[in-house]
């Protein structure tokens, strides 16, 4: 399997932006940094902080089970913007460790997909494309949705490509 | 290049089924399904109708640029939950067309990725994991939270896994 380890750092460099962008906007705005990064679209759904953790681990625990390198543990005690941002740059830097060889037999080896119902395909491809990478995108474009609904200025172009 | 044709049909059927789960919501609690079709999250997003009719486009779109297939002509004039199950029902027919020997060539074919920086690699492979793959998950995301923010029950699984 080629590594998707380009793929989850491009979406986590973008995140990092987005996350800049929105920093910008409260400082400008007098905006309560808390204002957005407790922000949630419905009550029992993730807030912003979190939707930024979970994208974080969604990318970690995906290259990790693929190539089989040992996740390194945070603490999920983020609580600002810039903490977020440390947190992706971690995540990042882990990311980096992992070499493309490691990724070589992922594809076929046995792996649970999350979730999943009975009879699914169980092996690291399956993983990757029906868990990993969905999951990983449906967090990203939720931290988007709810900078957007509360009024950050960005566009489809801070999702795909940072700025 | 493998065809995305597999991974772009299952997001649709996913997001069909979301729908159906949102139709019998509106049934079930005497709510115009209207106020689900026109939501959206901030007055310059798109409302829930246009997300989808987007996922499907953006879907047709990226089949059809890598493969070299014709792509059909919507009208985009659906404005019922099960006229936007028929436009995806359309949408996954075209790409069921497309076979998978028409990606072959996809990987290095010269295309032009969508609001890419300048210096980005043009090439069907950039086009897939930069815009087609993230700007479809993002409008299947984006549908999803439109509803979960309108109180439809919903849980990822209903993102990852058609039921």
């Amino acid at each position: 399997m080629r590594s998707p380890v380009p793929d989850l750092i491009h979406g986590l460099r973008c995140l990092s932006s987005i996350l800049s962008k929105a920093e910008n906007h409260c400082g400008n705005r007098k905006i309560d940094p808390d204002a957005l990064l407790k922000a949630r679209l419905y009550p029992d759904m993730f807030n912003l902080t979190r939707n930024v953790t979970t994208a974080c681990d969604s990318a970690k625990f995906t290259a990790a089970r693929l190539s089989q390198a040992e996740p390194p543990r945070y603490e999920d005690n983020e609580a600002s913007f810039a903490e977020l941002r440390g947190r992706i740059a971690k995540t990042i830097a882990f990311l980096e460790t992992i070499p493309d060889a490691a990724f070589a037999a992922a594809e076929i080896r046995d792996l649970a997909v999350p979730l999943s119902p009975e009879g699914t395909a169980r092996n690291g491809r399956t993983y990757l494309i029906r868990f990993g990478l969905p999951n990983f995108y449906f967090h990203l474009a939720t931290a988007y949705n709810i900078l957007r609904h509360n009024g950050v200025p960005l566009g489809k172009r801070d999702f795909l490509w940072a700025s």
